[in-house]
């Protein structure tokens, strides 16, 4: 079914999230020399004959999706992030302070031994300690993504904001390549709570093609004296404004996407004025929905970086010694 | 089934909402005889044999309800507010907009004729116009109820805010008897929603006690420099905080409570520092919390008030020379 590696891998990646399994087998310079995807997800693992452990149902997963890899390449080093080390995943790679660079990352890592094959190594999460402590797993993958992404073209930023739409939004603040702090952002959850099991939904339209117009009134309201009574009071405009005729159905959800992704980047305003270059990295449209947001607020246009994960996976286990550059390391 | 009234009536009073209706009949001085209650809210109107038209649907909820009451005294007036009044509703009774006082409400009424017996008199909701629209329906006469219960004791504030906890948590300006100005919150509606459809409810544990430290905790992050990123950010704290042992799965729900009737409160802020008194409406555990967020932000300890509807609607009947405070008007 799936064709062999045309040429020898480096590593083996895995992006393991909560409902799908991604895997990339990586070239000696970190390219990407095939990709596979499963639903086998940390929440939807196979089941049946055989499988008797937690532990058994994730080798399983990782056997359904690339055995054929790991048999042909029994040498070839293994990693991964995601939830698959949190507390329901495979084994709890516990989370890492801040400063947290790749080198942090990369000594942190939680080694699970696989009876016959190269052990898994699982990148640890981020944990921002204070009275309101915040949590990224998967995300400080992404952030070496993009921090290898930039040094593979010359560059370096002594300071970068790095943003992560999503159904909950990073912002990660990077200084000389350490992830210094982080805020997260609802926003996207919000957004499908508000959508489908509010008022709200009632009157909205869904599947329309993008209302611009929507969507940067939305933007307009939220950094506009008018937004200053929040998102809680602000919303309600989604089903006034249609109420009087002023907002269609098929508006609406661009409209309340405008009006969350506008109250988000508005709060975020003060940390921005220092002008830190900004990259958003995540699924490209609604990293243009966040750029769009930046410019109407008269921040420079940030960068977009979307499919990293591999990447920052590839700097990781650099930074481990996992996978030097070079294809006869353990063929020797 | 249900005793005849004591007293004759001066007023059936209806306060018919979505999902239930409520009936009053009211004395000549606008004291309530007796309350009656059914499941037939507008959105769950009887149906079967007779009932072919929406019409004929609300006549028969309210037969059902007390059609030995108007039977029995076939001439003592009806009035109703919520959502009979609205697009869903018995008919449409337009939006008034502001300024609005109970003389305003009674001329606008919308008058349903109902054959062999007298018409039901519908209040009308109200409407600010603006850039961001805002609407009530029912609302408009728990403040009216307020404003009676406070003329009843001999008060008439020049200038009053009307705090309506609920679903859609209402701020009324009110100044010399008239709403000049109102805003909506989805504070009760946003809760249910995250609560019960976000990754927060996965560790937060319902019906437990109420926990004060923790309702008070959240008011306290709300109102803190940590608040400043807005409610989109802070309710993730509502799981970091699990995630590292500094809250309870049972102690989530009130902190999540104050967290965001913390941000409500902090953004009605700028307008509640001309320390105009504050009067709550509502279901009184809700409107306790309220008052501590209040309280917690330096304001005076508000009143509470609850149940005035009926006294709401025989305030405007009242305007609207519908109920004269005497048993005998129509008898003569």
């Amino acid at each position: 079914m799936h064709a062999a590696l045309a040429s020898p891998p480096a590593l083996f990646a895995l992006d393991w999230g909560t409902s799908s399994l991604r895997a990339y087998a990586l070239g000696p310079g970190g390219q990407v020399l095939a990709t596979r995807r499963s639903e086998h997800g940390v929440m939807n693992l196979p089941a049946g004959a055989g499988i008797a452990t937690p532990a058994e149902a994730f080798e399983a997963a990782l056997q359904g999706l690339c055995g054929d890899w790991l048999a042909a390449h029994a040498d070839t080093p293994l990693i991964a992030c995601g939830m698959v080390g949190s507390a329901q995943g495979w084994r709890e790679a516990r989370y890492q302070p801040l400063p947290a660079r790749a080198s942090e990352l990369a000594t942190a890592m939680t080694v699970i031994a696989r009876p016959g094959g190269e052990p898994l190594h699982v990148v640890p999460g981020l944990l921002q300690s204070g009275e309101l402590p915040n949590v990224m797993r998967g995300e400080e993958t992404q952030i070496a993504g993009v921090l290898q992404s930039l040094a593979d073209e010359g560059r370096a930023p002594q300071r970068l904001l790095v943003g992560l739409p999503g159904t909950h939004t990073k912002w990660a603040w990077v200084e000389d390549g350490a992830v210094v702090r982080f805020e997260t952002f609802m926003t996207g959850e919000v957004y499908a709570a508000l959508s489908q099991h509010t008022i709200l939904g009632r009157t909205m339209v869904m599947g329309a093609p993008h209302d611009e117009p929507a969507f940067a009134r939305g933007l307009r309201v939220a950094r506009s004296p008018l937004g200053a009574l929040g998102v809680l009071s602000t919303v309600f405009s989604v089903r006034t404004l249609g109420l009087t005729g002023q907002l269609t159905g098929r508006a609406q959800p661009d409209y309340l996407s405008g009006l969350l992704i506008g109250h988000e980047v508005a709060a975020l305003a003060p940390a921005l004025q220092d002008r830190t270059p900004v990259v958003l990295c995540g699924e490209p449209l609604l990293c243009v929905r966040y750029a769009t947001a930046l410019e109407a607020q008269g921040h420079p246009a940030p960068e977009i970086r979307s499919g990293v994960t591999p990447l920052g996976l590839w700097r990781i286990a650099q930074a481990a010694g996992l996978a030097v550059p070079t294809p006869v390391r353990r063929s020797a």
